[in-house]
Parts: C-alpha cells; structure tokens; sequence
C-alpha cells in the first residue's frame, strides 16, 4: 500500500507527480514570489529582496539580481554571502544547499529535478528528483548548469559554460561539457594568491 | 522580376529583409503578446497563458513558465501537452513545429533564423531562416541551443548545454558542443525502464 | 599610499572592491534604467530604447530587446547598427567596445569582471575587470560567452554556446568550450557571398 505523498516522495527522490494539487499550489507560492521580486522597481530593491528571502529555507543575507525563479523556495538554504547574478534558475524539487560566500554568475541553471529517459514514464508526468549541495566559497561562471545529485566541495571554481554532471573535488576548477578537472587551487594561507 | 514579398521569402528559406515593415509589425505584436505573458502576475498565470496561446498557430493546452519570447508567434504549432520551463526564447521565423509530449527545459534557445557568413551582405540586414521539427515525447534539457534547419526525431532526448546543429535521430540521446549520439534509447514496452 | 579611488582601480584592471558605495549607487542607477526599459510595454519600446540610450557611453541607433542588464552602463560604446535580442547580459566593470554592425544572439553574457582563483581573497569580496574590445561586423550567436580581456577581430562568427577565453582573429569561425577556430571567412567583395 502506497502511503506516501507525492511530496514525500518527491523528497525521497522516488519517482512522483510533479502534477499533484500540493506541489502545485507550492510553486505556484513560489513563483508569486519570485515575480514579485522580479518585478520590484530598483529602488525597492531591498525590501525586495528581504520579501524573497521568507521563501527560502535559510539565506541569512543572500542577494539576488533579477531574473530569479525557484519551483519551490523552500528546499533551498544558502549560506552566509549568498550572491546570484541576473537570471539564474534553481529548480529545487530536492533540497539545494550552498555553504556560506557562494558567487553565482549570470545565466546559472541548478535542476535537482530529472525525467526518466524512457518516453513511456516520461510521458506519464513523473519525475525523479536529487539534492545538490554545494560548499564553502564557490564560485559558478556564467552560463554554467548544475544537474540533479551533484555535490560541489569547498573552493571550487565552476568555468563558464560548463556542465556538471559530476562531483566536483574541493579546491578544483571544472570546465567544458561535461566538465572535467582542468586544474587544482591552492588555497594554502603561505601562497601568493593567484587571479584570474 | 521579383514578385515575392519579404514575408514569403521568409518561409520560403531565401534571404530577406527582416527589417521588412509588414515583418516588423508582426514582430511587434508577438512581442507585445509575449511582454504581457511576461508580466502577468502569477495569480492571472492561467489566463495569461490563455491570451498568449492565441498567438500560436497550434497549442491546445501548452504551459509555459515566464519569461517565453518569440518573433512571431504564428509559425510555431505545439502539439499535445507542450511544456517550457523558464527563460526560452524560440526565434520562428520559419516553421517550428512541436509533436506531442515535448518538454524543454529552463534556458532552451531555439532558432530558425541564420545570417549570412560574409559579412558584407549580414551587415545589409539580410537573413535566411529554416525550419525546425521536433518529434514527438522529446525532452531538451537545460540551456541547449536547438539551430535552424534541425529535425530532432520522436523520444529524443537533449542533454543539458548541448548544442544541436544536425539532426538527430528517434530515440537517441545527444550531448555536447556540438551535440553527437551518446545512447540509444530503449523504448520497448517489454523492457523495464531506466531513470535518469 | 594608496590614492585611487576603488572605481578607479577597477578600470585600472586592479584588484578592487565592488561593494564600494560609488559602484554600489552606479550600478544601482543602471539597473534601474535596465529594469524600466525591461518593463516597458511593446508599444513603448521606441521610448523606452531611448530612455536605455542614455545609460550607455555611445550607442547611435542601437536596438535592444528584453531583458537586458548591465552593471554600470558608461562602460559600453556601442557602433552603428547595434543588435542585441533577449535575455543579453553584459557585466561592464572595465570597457566593453562594440564596432559597428555588431549582433549578439538571445542569451549572449558578457563578462568583463573576475575573480581571485584562490577562496581567501575572492571571499573579502575582490575583483578584478579587464577590457572586451569586439570589432567590425561581428555576430555572437545564442547563448555565447564572452570572458574578460577578451578582443574579437572584424567580421568574426562566434557559434552558438561558444565559450571564448582567449582573442579571435579577424575574418574567422569559433566554436565549442573553450572556442577554437573552425573556419576562415572569404570576405573579399569578388568571391560569390556563402550563406549559413
């Protein structure tokens, strides 16, 4: 017997229906919100952004450009510095948490959710979805797509561009599609830090 | 004695003018169309979504999530249960044509337009434009970039950030810059399905 | 002693800080004239495009669709016969030189800013800004990005989904993640125009 929700579900990272009456009345709260946020003239851009942060789960002082939408809001806890840049998506069916002084460039998309690759399911509505958790002090390049189940570790660098279908190690810089290892950070307090 | 306007150029796939006034005035409305979907609060999403369908050729019960931009609106046909996440714009200037069941994920660029290489006769505002088809229960994930003159085939799948510049077979899925088959999909009713 | 001010350091390409109070009322003031012109109906685009003019430092008979955001807006020259379509960012810390005939795509972002590689310095919130110098007739296709320090020669073609780090000589074809060269352009006025 089938006693689960389809958010409970959803939250298991079960196949469900994303189509549910519960979980649609949740994004559509949701992406009330964001339009607002969205839509808010620029001098009001701080009180806001204060109205969009009762959404999330935790962002003690995130900012956020506009363009910005969420499915949910409430699966999403940023840590301390939260930054996102214009017109990042975040689909959050499954929990999405950033450490603290993570940077988001313009033109991020982060989806915990995914389809099944058979068009027979696919076509049913279901849907399957997995956390993404991303670390301490990283910083996400332009244009860059996070997908379902990656874990991101503290001090990674994500090139513009890239793809990640992975994890991705602490202290590592990422590029290309699917993005690969392209180099280590040295983050050693003894080294002259090096720009880029 | 040329006795094509521009807008039959357009869909005939020969070069024209878009800055044609006829071209012009059609883009306008779309544009317009589309501003206000944009804009809509969500707590009018529903009927939003009923006043921009009029600018479609075909869309029986498509869902869009905002922002959507087109060119014109009355080249592109959606078939059944048509869904688009955030942020995708498809530029229809030739035919775009959507079996049933397709899904495309937040970011998707569609375009039929091109321009000329040279660029004496790009910088004349002269353009060409090929159409699109997209097959039936195709998933295009985030960010991908379908171009003018691609048939994707039924149960298609298209990787997040890919690049699609040819066309690609029934039930294949194809990732990269530019996209190439990675995977046969297997459909059969009497295989279990895999998830992704 | 150090006696530059933070802005400017930042068009110096110096390690700066973009919380400065200066920047920080800059950027406000341009993206609010970005959101006015994002928000204006379709029947006040001619207006509104006016209006956005005045942000930047030349734009003659520049033409912009929505959405459009930039950081300060003074950073940009535009040449004649500027094209964006939607959703392009430009993030204009250091110079950002448009030649005439320029078109970018939907979903073209621009980056002239970066970011210390190693966590400590990116932490406190540092950056460095290097200029984007783009020349003569060239077209971004959708969803291309444009790193800081980058300058791209008259006449090039930079693919869909393009990543370019590194400068694109004149008359050429770049593609992929990162770009590379892909073809040479003809643009001698004897040779019969190609088209793509």
């Amino acid at each position: 017997m089938d006693t689960l929700t389809e958010k409970e579900k959803m939250l298991r990272g079960e196949l469900y229906f994303p189509s549910n009456k519960v979980l649609q009345r949740d994004r559509a709260a949701a992406k009330a919100a964001c339009q607002q946020f969205n839509q808010a003239p620029e001098t009001q851009r701080k009180s806001a952004m204060k109205a969009l942060q009762n959404l999330f789960a935790e962002s003690p002082n995130a900012w956020i450009e506009p363009t910005f939408y969420c499915d949910y809001g409430y699966n999403i806890r940023m840590g301390r510095n939260f930054y996102a840049n214009h017109n990042v998506v975040i689909l959050d069916a499954a929990p999405v948490t950033f450490g603290d002084d993570v940077m988001l460039a313009p033109g991020v998309l982060i989806s915990t959710a995914s389809h099944p690759l058979d068009a027979k399911r696919r076509n049913k509505g279901l849907e399957t979805a997995r956390p993404i958790t991303i670390g301490n002090s990283v910083w996400i390049g332009m244009g860059a797509k996070i997908l379902d189940g990656v874990t991101i570790g503290n001090n990674a660098v994500i090139a513009a561009g890239a793809v990640v279908n992975k994890d991705v190690a602490a202290d590592t810089v990422v590029a290309g599609v699917p993005a690969v290892a392209i180099r280590k950070i040295d983050n050693e307090p003894s080294t002259p830090a090096n720009v880029e």
